[in-house]
């Protein structure tokens, strides 16, 4: 919608819409700000969930320094609003060298990843010049498959000496995203996952430093390792979380956050009853909520605000269908047409990049709308 | 990407990107005209597959007129880009009286549809001035509980009747989505699917003309429908086909287009390898090709040019996980990190929506850059 003036209340933006509530991403702001401060490890977060200027300043304490993106679109977004010390943290590939190019020379301080020889190889054949190094971080994968190199693997030692050997490349150290955190069922298991986690960055860190390799920089990454960090994870030097300044239903459900800390939420709109199917119609469908989680968490992947009973059971892109989970005959006097209802999400990254504009809410009064970043 | 200059080639567009294969699209779009053109009914292409100004032109055959949108968003968009009888074919509710207000007034011709009492309440309360009034169709479902009044109810009688007996309502006619054709698993079975769906037109016809409500649309829905139409279908009136433009591997499976006419893929690099866990990373997570279609069709999902063997197994935000569905061993020399991989997508509707810049090609050359319309 152009030209959109702000609407008045939470009842009147259009749905279905993406809601931020502000106070509640002040406050998980400041309290990732303080578990950093406590444990004496470096916050650099993620931009990917939100994709704002506004957000970035925010979970930066004001200094729109030292954060991470999955894009390069981001990196630029960000770059060209006054951020800097950026991390591209996504596997470096020949074909974006000259966009890292780029943002190294027009940033202070611009970070790319690595997890093969392939990404390494880019760096050799492409040196800086003007006194710039490439500033490299190097992931490991703890065996789960994801991206990193084989953390127990002779690829590890092998690059990292590379990098280190080579003049014109920074070597700064260690990723590990830690994805054991996911499979977690309480905050317990999340502590034990994140005490496995540090146990291999300072496995690692020793082997480094065995064959005289300097390694100034272990960092872990995702929002449940460092909302519930092991006390043992103050000999990392950098936290890397993002999910944290909205939260989701997944995250509470495994344990990272309370219901209460999920700072966002999709509004839509009832538009049609069918009680030949027990169901009624909402005007959010996959392209407004996406279908993350719903394959796996059919019950929890739309959890309805003061309606625990209800679930969205299919969607075309711009209608869901929603039942109840109980199998009991919906009430359709509680749902009139027209009516507003609000989804917590299973997953506020999957939700919160389906949409152009956030509305941002204190109480139920817009204060705000914020346009995130879009593409690669 | 800002200020992004066009890639000369398909090689060189960033990586994941969405591609629109410029003579297959033209090619769609002339079939489709030929095919009204020869049953006699006027074809209204639905833009919410593509929501570009170009396709716009192409699917109206340069005319900017007689069109479908599915939000109020598009509408606005096409109406600003000069493109007149635009119908808005979502269930209206009181919260878009305003926005349908300002286009009604704006257009020549704005048709809104509606498919209980709530839509045709809102049109009762809100009268058009000027000498304008509401431009109606009415939805029926055919009873498989989407959008729509049931057909055989007594409601599709009640509320077309109110509303072709308000004088400030222009009374259009019907619109069935058709939905059946969607089960079909070849062109026979679409066409039966289309004469049981002309055929229940057909009856309403005579029930409106029976209680001596006039009716001068009878409109039928979806792709599979207008690209596999049954011959009786010439006593309808228009045809609302939207992803035809594009196609897709769903619709090759239904039996709606051949493989060969799919005018969409998703260009991605592959940027990890992992003997490990037996697959690769490619740079096209979710927010890129969208789940639609991976927990029904874990196999067809993601259908890979030249490489049947391959399928994504899962996904995050910017990364995908690729195997073979053989089960066999990935030959890694097949697949080097930095590589380009075309995929065709299970729903062209869902992976198209989730880009900003479309790069168009005619052969490997890149010939236009569109950017489709987003939100709500």
């Amino acid at each position: 919608m152009d030209d959109e003036q702000m609407p008045a209340t939470i009842s009147d933006v259009p749905t279905p819409s993406f809601l931020v509530d502000l106070d509640k991403v002040k406050k998980n702001a400041q309290k990732m700000t303080d578990t950093c401060e406590r444990l004496g490890v470096q916050l650099r977060p993620h931009m990917k969930t939100h994709k704002t200027v506004e957000l970035g300043t925010l979970m930066t304490n004001g200094t729109n320094r030292t954060i991470e993106v999955s894009t390069l679109d981001e990196a630029e977004f960000y770059a060209k609003n006054g951020f800097d010390d950026i991390l591209y943290a996504h596997p470096l590939i020949a074909a974006r060298t000259e966009r890292c190019k780029n943002l190294a020379y027009k940033l202070e301080s611009f970070h790319v990843m690595i997890e093969n020889s392939h990404g390494l190889d880019v760096l050799l054949k492409s040196p800086l010049t003007d006194g710039k190094k490439w500033s490299v971080f190097l992931e490991v994968d703890d065996g789960s498959g994801r991206t990193g190199v084989p953390w127990d693997s002779d690829d590890v030692i092998s690059l990292a000496t590379m990098a280190s050997q080579t003049p014109y490349i920074d070597f700064k150290g260690l990723y590990l995203y830690n994805g054991n955190t996911y499979k977690a069922n309480c905050k317990e298991e999340i502590e034990d996952a994140n005490k496995k986690g540090t146990d291999l960055l300072k496995n690692l860190y020793k082997r480094l430093t065995d064959n005289k390799i300097e390694c100034r920089t272990l960092a872990i990454g995702n929002t449940p390792s460092c909302s519930r960090p092991h006390e043992s994870m103050n000999v990392l030097t950098e936290f890397h979380p993002g999910n944290y300044i909205f939260y989701d239903v997944q995250q509470s459900t495994i344990g990272s956050c309370s219901r209460d800390e999920i700072a966002c939420r999709l509004t839509t709109r009832v538009i049609g009853h069918k009680p030949s199917h027990n169901i009624f119609l909402i005007d959010c469908g996959f392209l407004a909520l996406s279908y993350d989680g719903m394959a796996d968490n059919p019950d929890d992947f739309s959890s309805f605000q003061d309606n625990p009973d209800l679930k969205i059971i299919g969607f075309s892109q711009e209608i869901g269908k929603v039942t109840t989970k109980s199998g009991e005959k919906l009430n359709y006097d509680r749902y009139p047409i027209g009516s507003q209802l609000f989804i917590s999400p299973w997953h506020s990254c999957a939700t919160a990049c389906q949409h152009t504009v956030f509305y941002v809410h204190s109480g139920n009064k817009i204060v705000d709308m914020w346009r995130p970043t879009k593409g690669w």
